[in-house]
C-alpha cells in the first residue's frame, strides 16, 4: 500500500505515476486470438469443438453438449432458496426500472425552411453476452448485461459461457431464466466471441457483443470491433473513496476491501483530510482482510495497488479525483453535494455515508458495467443505448429544396464533387 | 455493374454474396501502425517531426510549421466569395440547430424505496478531429465533426491535418474558423492519431478522436481505442436507392453517381420494381458520368461495385434493404411512409422524390458521418453523445439501505464476495 500526502515535495510526481500507471495484464495474446478468430470464421463449429475440447475439456457432440436448455435455467431458478430468489427478483426489478427510463425518444419535426427532420431509435436484432466461467461467473453481471438488452427490445438474446468439464453455475442459469435469455451456448474464450460475430452452422451471428472476460476475450472483442458492436474493453476494477474523519473507519475499510477482493490487479484508493483517520482505516483493513475467505486476493490487491492520500481540505480531493477518473467514487461526507458538483470524471458516484459501492453492484438499479482505467474521461456505463441504434431521416418538398438546395450545390462544387451538385441542381429546375 | 432480378434462380446466392462482400482495402498496415504509435508514445515531437518529413515532405521546426494560427483561419473565412461563405454559414447553422436538440437530459429522482438515483451527462474535456489532406479535405466533414463537439460543450477542440509541402486547404481553414476550432496541427497519418491519444511535448492529449482517414489512420484509431474514445471505423461510402418507375431517371442516375464519385470502392445500388426504368437509369448513368470531372472515379465505382436489382413489388425491397443495412437509403416514391416503417437498418434515410442524398451531406442538419459496411445493424451516425459521457449516481439514507441492503448482502454472499457483503451489513446494524 502506498501512502501519499499532498504536502510531500514529491507528491505531484508520485500522483502522476499513479494516474499513468497501467494495471492491465501485459499478456500479448494478439496473434493467438487472430488465429482463433480466423479459424472459427472459416471452419465454424468444427473449430469451436476443437478449441472447446482443448481449452475447456468439454466435448461438443450432441445438442445437450452445445446448449443449456431453457428448462434447466427454469429449474435452477425454481431450486433457489427463497431469500436468494427474492434478492435476485428485487435486483432484476430495480435494474429493469432504472434502465427503462433510459429508452430514448424519437424525433420528427419540420423546421422553418420546410425541411422535415428526425431520428428513429431501434434495437439491434440480436445481442450476445459473454459470461465468464468458474469463480467470475456472476449472476449479477448476467442481469446487468441482459436486462438492458431486453429493455431495448432486442429479440434474440444469446449467452456464451465456458463450461469446464460440462459444469455450469446454477445461480447464473437462474439469472438467465429471470432475464429471459433465449440461447445459452457452452463455449468460451476468443472462439466464442468469433462465433457470435461471424456465426457458425449452429449459432446465428449477433449484432452486439457485451460482457466481461479474460485477456483473450477482451482482445477478440477488440479485433472484431466493427464486425459487431462491442461494449467498452474493461480493465481491472477500481474504487476511490473520498472520506472525512467523521466516518466509521470500519465501514470505509470494508468499502476499500470490496474492490480489493475482486482481483489482485484491482485498485482501492482513499483520499481523506484526516491523517489519524487514515491510520485507523489502514488498521481496520488489516484486521478485516485477515478474516475474509477472499483474503489472498484482497491482501495482494491492497498491498500492491492500494493507495491512501492525505489532503489538507477535501476540496483538494476533487481535482485529484478528476485526474483519476475512477470507475467508482464514494463521497463519504455528511453533505456530498458540493464535492459532487465539481466531479467531472467518474463511472458511478455513491453519495453520503450510507451508500456502500456494493449496493450498486447488485440492487440499486444503475448498471455496474462501468468504464475502468481512467476511461470515465470519455466513456459511460453500459446502457440501453448500447443495444440500440439511431437512424436519421430527411424529407424535402420542392419548396424546402429551393430554400436549402442552392447552398448544397455551392458547397459540392467547392469540394470538387460535381455529381453531388447535379443531384440537387437537376431537381431545382 | 451487376444486374440482378429477384426472380432469377441464382438471386439468393448472388444477393448473399453482395451482402457479405467486403469493399475495404485489404492493405495490412497493423505492424507499421504499431511501430509508429509506439515511437510517438516514447519520443513525442521528435518522432512526429521525423514521420512528417518522411510522409508529408513537411519540416516541423518553428511554431509556424507546427500550427496554423487562428488568424489564418479567420482570413481564409473572410476571403471566401460571399455565396460560398453564405452556404458555409447556412450549413453550420443548420447542423448546429439539429445537434443542439440531441443534448441529453440529466436524471435525478428518488424512488419508492427511498433510493435517490440519477445520471449526469458531461462533455469530454478535449476532442481531436482528423481532417485528411489533399482532395479528401472536405470543409463539410470538418463542420460535421466539430459542431457536435462544440454543442456538447467540449472546451478544447483540436484539428490534425497533413499539410503536404506545407499546403493547406483554405476552405477547410474557413470551416475551422466557423466551427471555433482551438488548435490546428500540421500532422497526419497514424502519427497524428498517436499524438492526440498520448500527447507530446507540444500537443496535449485529448479524450476522443473522430474524423475520416486512410487505412493507416483507421488502424491507428482501432489500436488506440480504449486509450481514447473513437467514432466508428469507417469504410467506403454507399447508397441504396429504392425507386419506382415514376421517377425522372436522370435524377436517380445523379444520386447513384453522387456516391460513385467519392471513391472507386464506393457502392451505389438501385432497387426498382420497373425493369424498363432500370434500363433508362443505366443509360443516364453512362451519359452523365462521361461528363463529370470525377468520371474516372465514378465510372470505376459504378463498373466494379454498382448494382441494379429488379423486384416484383417495392415491398420486396425492404427485407433486402435491411440485409444491406446501407449508410444512405433513398425512398424515391410518392408516399414513402409505409416503406420507411419497415426499414430496420440504415444510417440515414432520404424520403420522397425531392430529397437527394447530397442535401444531407451539406445542409440538411443531421450528421453525414454514418455507419458504413452493414454497420447500421448496430451503429449510429456521429452525434453530440460521442463527445459526452454519463455518470450514474446513487444516494441512500439508512431507511433506503434497510430496504434494499439485505438483498445485496444475500447476492454478495452467493457470489462468494464477503467484503461486498460486509460493506453493506455493517451499515445495517
Amino acid at each position: 500500500m502506498q501512502r501519499l500526502s499532498i504536502t510531500d515535495p514529491g507528491f505531484e510526481t508520485a500522483f502522476t505515476r499513479l494516474v499513468d500507471g497501467r494495471r492491465e495484464s501485459d499478456i500479448t495474446v494478439s496473434q493467438d486470438v487472430a488465429t482463433i478468430v480466423e479459424r472459427v470464421r472459416r471452419r465454424g463449429d468444427t473449430a469451436l469443438a476443437e478449441y472447446t475440447r482443448r481449452f475447456d475439456k468439454h466435448d461438443l457432440v450432441d445438442d445437450a453438449d452445445w446448449c443449456i436448455a431453457p428448462e434447466a435455467c427454469r429449474a435452477a431458478y425454481e431450486g433457489l432458496d427463497a431469500p436468494l430468489r427474492d434478492a435476485l427478483d428485487l435486483a432484476a426489478q430495480r435494474i429493469e426500472a432504472y434502465h427503462r427510463d433510459q429508452l430514448p425518444a424519437d424525433r420528427d419535426f419540420t423546421d422553418g425552411a420546410g425541411v422535415r427532420l428526425g431520428a428513429r431509435w431501434q434495437p439491434v436484432d440480436a445481442a450476445g453476452l459473454y459470461v465468464p466461467g468458474g469463480r467470475a461467473a456472476y449472476p449479477s453481471s448476467l442481469l446487468m448485461n441482459a436486462i438492458p438488452a431486453r429493455v431495448a427490445g432486442v429479440e434474440r438474446l444469446v449467452v456464451v459461457t465456458p463450461t469446464r468439464g460440462g459444469e455450469s453455475n446454477p445461480l447464473v442459469l437462474a439469472a438467465a431464466h429471470l432475464a429471459g435469455v433465449d440461447e445459452i451456448w457452452c463455449i468460451g474464450g476468443a472462439q466464442a466471441i468469433a462465433a457470435l460475430a461471424y456465426g457458425t452452422e449452429r449459432i446465428a451471428r449477433v449484432d452486439v457483443v457485451t460482457g466481461p472476460g479474460n485477456a483473450w476475450v477482451a482482445e477478440a472483442k477488440r479485433q472484431l470491433y466493427g464486425v459487431v458492436g462491442i461494449d467498452m474493453v474493461a480493465g481491472p476494477s477500481e474504487i476511490l473513496v473520498i472520506a472525512d474523519g467523521d466516518n466509521d473507519p470500519d465501514w470505509i475499510a470494508a468499502d476499500l476491501l470490496s474492490q480489493a477482493e475482486h482481483d489482485p490487479t484491482s485498485q482501492s484508493i482513499l483520499i481523506t483530510d484526516d491523517a489519524a483517520f487514515a491510520n485507523q482505516v489502514e488498521d481496520r483493513v488489516d484486521t478485516q482482510s485477515a478474516q475474509l475467505a477472499t483474503r489472498t486476493t484482497a491482501q495482494a490487491s491492497w498491498r500492491d495497488n492500494g493507495v491512501m492520500i492525505v489532503v489538507e481540505t477535501l476540496d483538494q480531493a476533487i481535482p485529484l479525483a478528476n485526474r483519476l477518473a475512477a470507475e467508482h467514487v464514494e463521497l463519504a461526507v455528511a453533505d456530498p453535494s458540493s464535492l459532487f458538483a465539481g466531479l467531472r470524471h467518474a463511472g458511478s458516484v455513491f453519495l453520503g455515508r450510507h451508500t456502500p459501492e456494493a449496493v450498486g453492484d447488485y440492487v440499486a438499479g444503475p448498471n455496474h458495467v462501468l468504464p475502468t482505467g481512467r476511461r470515465a474521461r470519455f466513456a459511460s456505463g453500459l446502457s440501453v443505448l448500447d443495444f440500440m441504434k439511431r437512424t436519421s431521416f430527411i424529407e424535402l418538398d420542392p419548396g424546402a429544396l429551393a430554400a436549402i438546395g442552392p447552398a448544397a450545390v455551392a458547397l459540392a462544387e467547392a469540394e470538387g464533387l460535381p455529381a453531388h451538385a447535379n443531384s440537387v441542381s437537376m431537381r431545382l429546375k
